[in-house]
C-alpha cells in the first residue's frame, strides 16, 4: 500500500506527522513525501521536513493525504499542483486530508456535494466549494476522509486504519503510540472553549496572516 | 526562552512535533533541533527531520527536551551526548522528555529520585536508575517533566505550556490545534487495550530490535 502525502513551505508539521505516525504502523505500508520541489520544507514549527519525491515521481498511490497550515495559500492557485491533486485522487482508493488541507480538495473540485470537515476557523469556507461543512472531527464520505484542525490527523488516520486494515490492527497501533489522551483542559473546540480564548485565538490567526 | 530539542537518527517523529506543535505556540519562544551531527535525521515513519544546531551549538536552554523511539538505544551508550544533556539539564528551567527519551534522562542519572514516566514498555526500567515509575500520563517532579509513549508528550507541553505561559495561553494553544481528541476506539493504555492487542504490540516492539 503506497500513501503519498503533499509536502510544501510552511506546512503545518503535526497535520503531516500525526496521520503518518499512525498509518506507518499498518503491514506493508509505504509512505512517500512529494513535494513540486523536493528537498527541505519549511513547517511552522520551525523544523524542516525532507521531500523525497517530486509530484512526477509519484504514479499512482492507494492513499493521498493533504496536509494543511499558513503554507496552502499559495496553492490554491497553484495549477499544477492542484492538477497532480485531481489526477491522483482519481485512481486512489483513499483521498484524505488534515486541517486546511481539505481547502486543497476543495478548490480541486474534489469535495464537491460531499460531506466534509476542516480547522474550525475555515468551516464555513467549505461551503463555497460545494461541500456539506460537518462540525466533526473525522467525516467519511465514499472514498474520501477529512479532519478538523491539526490534531484530528491523529483520529483521522486511526479511523482509516480501522477501514483499511481492521480494529485490531488499529487497536495495537492506538496502544503502540499510547494514544489515551489527556489534556489538562477542555478548551480543545470551539463549543468547548471560553469566549475570551476563542477571540484570542482569532485574533492570533488575524495577525499571523 | 529557548527550547532545545535533541535529535538523533530513527527519532520518532511525533515525540519531537507533538510537543514541539504546542510549545512554538507560546509567546517569546524559539526552538532549536540539535544533533551530535547536524542534518537530516531518520525517523519511524520514513521522513527526515533536519538538525540544524550541532551540540556544541547550544550554550543553555530555558527547555531541554528529550524525544525517544527505537534510536534511543544508541545513545545510552553515547557518553558524548549523554554528559551534554547533564551539563544542559544544570542550568535548564524545565528538563522534559517524551517516551522513552526518559530512558537517556534516567541513564544521565537525572530521574534518580524523582517520580517519572515513560512508555508503558519500558516503565518497569526506570526503577533500575533509581527514579519511581508513575503509571501516569504526565508526571511532574521538581523542575522535570516526563510523559508517557509517543501520543503522551502532546499532553505534557500542554502542560508545561500551563506552568510557563499559564492557562489562557495554554488554553488557546489547545483551541489553535484544536486539540478536542476523539481516537475511535478506548485501547491507547495497558489498562484498556484488550489482552489479544496487548500481546500483539508486545510481539510487534520485539520484532523491531
Amino acid at each position: 500500500m503506497e500513501i503519498v502525502i503533499l509536502l510544501f513551505d510552511n506546512v503545518n508539521a503535526l497535520d503531516v506527522v500525526g496521520p503518518c505516525e499512525v498509518l506507518s504502523k499498518m503491514p506493508n505500508t509505504v509512505i512517500k513525501y512529494a513535494s513540486k520541489t523536493p528537498g527541505p520544507k519549511q513547517t511552522d514549527i520551525g523544523i524542516k521536513l525532507i521531500a523525497d519525491y517530486s509530484l512526477e515521481g509519484i504514479s499512482k498511490p492507494d492513499i493521498l493525504l493533504i496536509p494543511g497550515g499558513i503554507g496552502v495559500k499559495p496553492i490554491t492557485e497553484d495549477r499544477e499542483v492542484l492538477d497532480w491533486i485531481i489526477d491522483k485522487h482519481k485512481t486512489s482508493t483513499w483521498t484524505a486530508s488534515v486541517c486546511t488541507g481539505a481547502m486543497l480538495l476543495a478548490i480541486a473540485g474534489i469535495l464537491k456535494g460531499l460531506k466534509a470537515t476542516t480547522h474550525w476557523v475555515r468551516l464555513p469556507c467549505l461551503e463555497d466549494f460545494g461541500a456539506k461543512p460537518q462540525r466533526k472531527r473525522v467525516v467519511v464520505d465514499g472514498k474520501v476522509i477529512t479532519s478538523a484542525g491539526v490534531s484530528a490527523g491523529i483520529d483521522m488516520a486511526l479511523t482509516l486504519a480501522n477501514l483499511i486494515a481492521g480494529e485490531t490492527t488499529a487497536k495495537a497501533i492506538q496502544l503502540g503510540i499510547e494514544y489515551d489522551p489527556a489534556p489538562p483542559f477542555d478548551a480543545g473546540s470551539p463549543d468547548k472553549a471560553p469566549k475570551k480564548i476563542l477571540d484570542l485565538v482569532l485574533r492570533k490567526l488575524e495577525e499571523r496572516k
